[in-house]
C-alpha cells in the first residue's frame, strides 16, 4: 500500500503545480517566478502542516516532491505554448482528487503525531488548502478558498467522517477512503451546481 | 495566578477572532472561509512566535485556544444576522485589552526560553499584531498595523517598559501590569484622538 | 575568514533593510509599522529557511543582525527627511551583491544540514528571495521576483554554479565566490539591459 501512497502524493503534487501554473499564467508572470508559484502551491500546505506539528518538512526529506512540481510546472507552459484552452472542468476534478487525498494524509499524519481528532481535522484542512492560499496572497489575490465554493466546508467535512470512522473502530484504510469520498462528492457537487455556502446575510 | 491566566487567554483569542469574522464579514466571505479568518488572527500571532523559537505550537498542545475561536466567530455571525450595526469603540477597547495581555505574555515566553531583552521585544510584538498581519493580507488589503495608528509603537513601547521594569529588579507580576498598561493607555489615546506617528515628511 | 563573513552578512541585511524601507515610504507608511517591513524584507528569507529546514531561527541566535536591519530602516529615514530621491542604481547594485551573497551562504548552510544539491539551490533561493516575497506581499503587490528580471533565475543559476563547483571538488570559497559572481553578472546585466526571462507566448 504505501509504495502506492507515494505515486499519489505525486500525482496529488502535480496537480496542485499545475493550478500554481495556471495562476502564473493569468497574471502574465516571467521567468522561474512560474516555478515558484507552482512549487508554493503543490508544497505549501504541507509545509504549514510540518512547520506547525513541528516535523521535518516532507520534501526536505524525499526532494520527489518539489521534482514532480517542477515537471508539472513545465509540462503546463509547453502545453500553454501550443494551446491556450485550459480544460477548465478535468482541471477542476482533478484538483478535487487532489484535495480530499491531502486533507486525509495530511489528518491522518497529524493523528499518528499524537494529536487529537480536531486538530488533526483542521491540519487536513490546512495541506489540503493552504497551498492555494499561499498561490492567492502571492497573485495579490484574496484566497479562493476563503470565498467560498464548499473548498474548506468539503475538506472539514472529509476531515469529520474520517476521524469519526477512527473513532468508531472503522480500519484505517476504510476509514481514509470514506473520507476521500465525502470530500471529492461536495467538491464535484460544487462545481456541477455552483454551490455556496452563505454564512452572512446578503 | 496561572488559572486565570488561561482564561484571559481563551478572551484575548475570543476578541481577536471576533476582529477576524468582522474583516470576512467586510469581504463578503462565504462558507468557513470565515472561520479560517477567525483562526488566523487569533492564533497566527502566537504561532509564528512558537515556530521561530521553535517551541511546541501553543494550540496543538491545547485545543481550547482553537474552540474559543471558533465560539467567537459562531457567535459574531449570529449577532450579524440579528443586528448589522457592529459596536465600534468597544470592540477596540476589547482590541487594545487583547494586544496588551498578548503582548506581554508573548514577551514573557521568549524571555522564559532564554531571549535577549530585544527579541523578546520583538516577540511581544509578533504575538500581538502578526495575526491581525495575516488576517489583512488573505482579505487582501495592506496590513493596519503598518499603517499607523500607534499599533506597533503601543505593542513596542509595553515590551520596553516590561523588560526594563525586569531589568530593574521589579517582581514579574508587576512588571507585567506595568507594560499591559503602557500599551492599553497608548491604544485608548490613539483611538481617543486618533493619534499617528509620521516618520515620513508628507 | 568566518569573522569576515560576519560583517558582510549584517552588510546584505542592511542593504536588505533600506529597500524594505522605500517600499514603506513609497506606501506612505507611519509609526513604527517601517521597522517592520525593513527587519521582514531583511531577515524574512533567512527565517523561512531556518524554519523549512528545523535549524535554530539565525537572528534569534544573534541579535545583531536585527540590530543591523534597524540601523539601516533609521539612517534611509533620516536620508529620507533631507533628500527625496533615491540613487535607484546603486541601490540595485547593492542589492544585487546582497543577493548574491545570500543565496550562496543560503545554500551552503543547507548542505552543511545534509540536504541534497537540489534542495541547497531551493534555500539558497529561498534565503536570497522570500525576504522581498514576503515585503511585497505586506506592502499589497505582487511580489516582483515572480514578474520577472532574472531576479529568481539569476540565484537558481548562482546556486547550480556554487553546487556543481563542489561537487566537481572545487574548493569551497572558490566555489562560493564562482556561484556569487554568476548570480551578480547574471542581475547587473538584468539591471543595465532590462533583461527580461519570458516564459509565456504574449
Amino acid at each position: 500500500m504505501e509504495q502506492y501512497f507515494h505515486w499519489f502524493d505525486l500525482l496529488g503534487v502535480g496537480v496542485f503545480a499545475v493550478s500554481g501554473t495556471l495562476m502564473a499564467y493569468r497574471k502574465n508572470m516571467d521567468g522561474f517566478g512560474v516555478l515558484v508559484l507552482a512549487a508554493v502551491t503543490a508544497i505549501g500546505g504541507g509545509t504549514v502542516r510540518d512547520v506547525i506539528l513541528d516535523l521535518p518538512v516532507f520534501w526536505i526529506e524525499d526532494q520527489s516532491f518539489l521534482i514532480a512540481s517542477f515537471v508539472a510546472a513545465i509540462l503546463t507552459i509547453f502545453w500553454l505554448r501550443f494551446q491556450t484552452k485550459i480544460p477548465q472542468t478535468p482541471l477542476l476534478i482533478a484538483d478535487a482528487i487532489g484535495l480530499s487525498y491531502f486533507v486525509v494524509m495530511g489528518a491522518q499524519k497529524a493523528l499518528e503525531h499524537g494529536t487529537t481528532p480536531l486538530i488533526a481535522i483542521v491540519m487536513g484542512t490546512i495541506t489540503g488548502s493552504f497551498g492555494g492560499v499561499i498561490r492567492d496572497i502571492m497573485a495579490n489575490e484574496m484566497p479562493l478558498v476563503l470565498r467560498g465554493e464548499l473548498y474548506a466546508t468539503a475538506a472539514i467535512a472529509g476531515g469529520i467522517v474520517y476521524t469519526q470512522c477512527l473513532a468508531f473502530g472503522v480500519e484505517m484504510y476504510t476509514s481514509m477512503f470514506a473520507g476521500m469520498i465525502v470530500i471529492l462528492l461536495c467538491r464535484l457537487a460544487a462545481i456541477r451546481w455552483n454551490l455556496h455556502f452563505p454564512v452572512f446575510k446578503s
